[in-house]
């Protein structure tokens, strides 16, 4: 149930002393072919780190034959040491893979992930004999390890597949704080036997992205080190239609981003925003964007209050089409707001659960979008204030 | 050193029983000449609340005689009724006005303002004996007693003078959470006795504004209901120019809104973010409102960890001119980070006291801003869940 489902991979992950935990950080993901096509998403903060630079620079080439990933150091923010390191990175695991699994690869055909703090130069003494290990440690259902090796402040390994007639998707996932529109401090790595060019790939991935990772956010921040990798094997022999493919890749995507949601650090809900009736989809995603990233919608829900006139001030912020007077809000299923005021008794919402469906009529088209956040919390706080310390 | 300050004005505060606790809830602050010019600025929020739309509307009558402010109630998302009760608020002020103090006044001459939670209607059977008699309490020295009934969650009432040669500015606010760019949950009035005209108070304020309550951000969040009047009686027969002016205002301005920050709800820093080496003005603003605005950044003062690499992730979300590879930060004067990699130790970093200083220099221009913010802590989260229950 992991990226070392679909056939034609290998995986791994070990623990090479990067975390002070003691706990695995390195882990490598190698694509046995016969295909090797690819496609990508990386952040889109301005300020990338050198493993992102890295792996845009590889994905020009078109092949991507393995991906080597770490935590504990996000290899952000640390000038052109940090972009060498990432270099040779990529090159120390060609050379091992070369001379350990006689592979044919170069650096140029490897991306590479880092996660973990900003600012501070990776322990290449370290990280380098942990490639050794990851590349001795492959095995074909080694893509749970290679979960575990990406966590940070994770309580648990994200893993997915959606099987299908014959071939399959699989997919692993990081991230737990940094998670916004656009991306969030996640790395994701999916795999299929299917077999597919790479501009197909990079449709499905896009299509997948755009309606799940992207309409995450945990904390409105978004990450320098965003990526998520689809690499295709062929090893199935089957070419589903490019449809057929975003449908499966989306399924992947969607059940690692609600595991995401579920793990956000220091989370007491789950809350869905739902935005319906806008004028273009665009705007739904706007308004459910705005309200999924406000601070006193969030605190207001970790307190289990069904605070809809914050709901409504956050919506005002946008420039959404909507008239103040005609919005209705539900909150759990209770209308609390109808025409932009009080309806149902507030009372009547029971936010005792973890789960939270909050639905947003803007009373102005047909389109809708959903955008799924946590609410803000003491142990939000905690992590965030200690996490460098 | 309040509004009662400058001549031709007199102010009360009461209490009405809007506020569970007893505390006063209820002010009024009249000109009595011989001008009655006036400007103001209000919430860019679309949902605006019922006593913004009724200023809005007073204001283009171009006078105002009277302000009728309460807090204990926002009186937001109220639909057609809220707005009645705004202007039956109206209406009994100025029926109080002429029957007890022989003014000649109308509804429309009279400014109303709101603050406290949103969507719930006002107890009329309460506000309106408060005004009567906040009306027979009015008093040359009432100033402090009008800045006390218009606290919400602040911990102290806010007032501010600035004197200069024959007349005066002088400003009460109130405001502890949902400050953000646009302003904020932010009611301030601000007198004069100089001579003005409308058109010259609209500039003054607007340039005043500008770069102190735009500039000043808690927690992102924009609320319905900010007002801020400047009202102008001519008592002192002085005529500042345009220029004298806009620097009194801004002085009182400035004063009430570092009064705000440091305030804020649940705050444990008061960080100021100077944005130097821009492009321009709107992009020194741009970075340094998304910097104020991070919450990872916010939670990392709050657990004085001077974690640079966050307020690089911050810049790296605008549109700003800039290289990731030439920013410069320094946190309270230490250069953690130069070119956009660690530079000084950040252990030299003291975060210890209450005020901190971070300089992020883009090293594109010769522009600049400063926007000031708090952090986010354990007692925001907590005050921020608790409020309306």
């Amino acid at each position: 149930m992991t990226i070392t489902h679909p056939r034609g991979f290998r995986a791994s992950g070990v623990a090479a002393g990067l975390k002070a935990s003691g706990n695995p950080d390195v882990a490598v993901v190698v694509n046995d072919g016969p295909d090797y096509t690819a496609a990508g998403v990386f952040t889109g903060n301005r300020v990338k780190a050198a493993p992102v630079l890295w792996s845009q620079q590889v994905l020009k080439g078109g092949v991507i034959r393995a991906v080597v990933l770490n935590s504990g150091g996000a290899n952000a923010c640390t000038g052109s040491q940090g972009f060498r390191d990432t270099h040779s990175t990529a090159e120390h695991t060609a050379t091992v893979l070369r001379s350990t699994k006689k592979m044919m690869i170069g650096a140029g055909d490897i991306a590479v992930c880092s996660t973990g703090l900003i600012g501070e130069l990776l322990p290449m003494d370290k990280l380098l004999p942990g490639v050794n290990a990851a590349v001795k440690a492959l095995a074909a259902d080694g893509g749970p390890r290679a979960a575990e090796a990406i966590m940070t402040t994770d309580t648990v390994a994200k893993n997915a597949v959606a099987q299908r007639d014959g071939w399959s998707v699989g997919g692993i996932a990081k991230g737990a704080g940094m998670l916004a529109p656009a991306l969030a401090t996640m790395l994701v790595v999916i795999t299929t036997d299917a077999s597919a060019d790479n501009e197909t790939l990079d449709a499905a991935l896009r299509a997948a992205t755009r309606v799940t990772f992207d309409r995450i956010d945990a904390d409105g921040c978004m990450s320098t080190n965003d990526t998520v990798l689809l690499l295709a094997s062929g090893a199935s022999d089957r070419q589903p239609s490019l449809a057929e493919l975003t449908a499966a890749v989306t399924e992947v995507c969607h059940d690692l981003a609600q595991q995401l949601i579920a793990d956000a650090e220091g989370a007491t809900k789950h809350i869905a925003i739902e935005v319906a009736g806008a004028a273009s989809e665009a705007d739904a995603v706007q308004v459910g964007r705005s309200v999924a990233g406000n601070n006193l919608v969030k605190t207001a829900f970790f307190g289990n209050d069904p605070n809809w006139g914050r709901i409504l001030a956050a919506v005002g912020t946008t420039s959404a089409a909507f008239q103040p007077d005609r919005i209705d809000v539900a909150i759990n299923g209770v209308w609390v707001c109808r025409n932009g005021a009080a309806a149902e008794d507030r009372s009547k919402v029971d936010l005792r659960g973890r789960d939270v469906q909050v639905t947003i009529n803007l009373r102005e088209g047909e389109m809708n979008a959903t955008i799924w956040t946590t609410d803000l919390s003491h142990a939000y706080v905690h992590e965030n204030s200690a996490y460098s310390s």
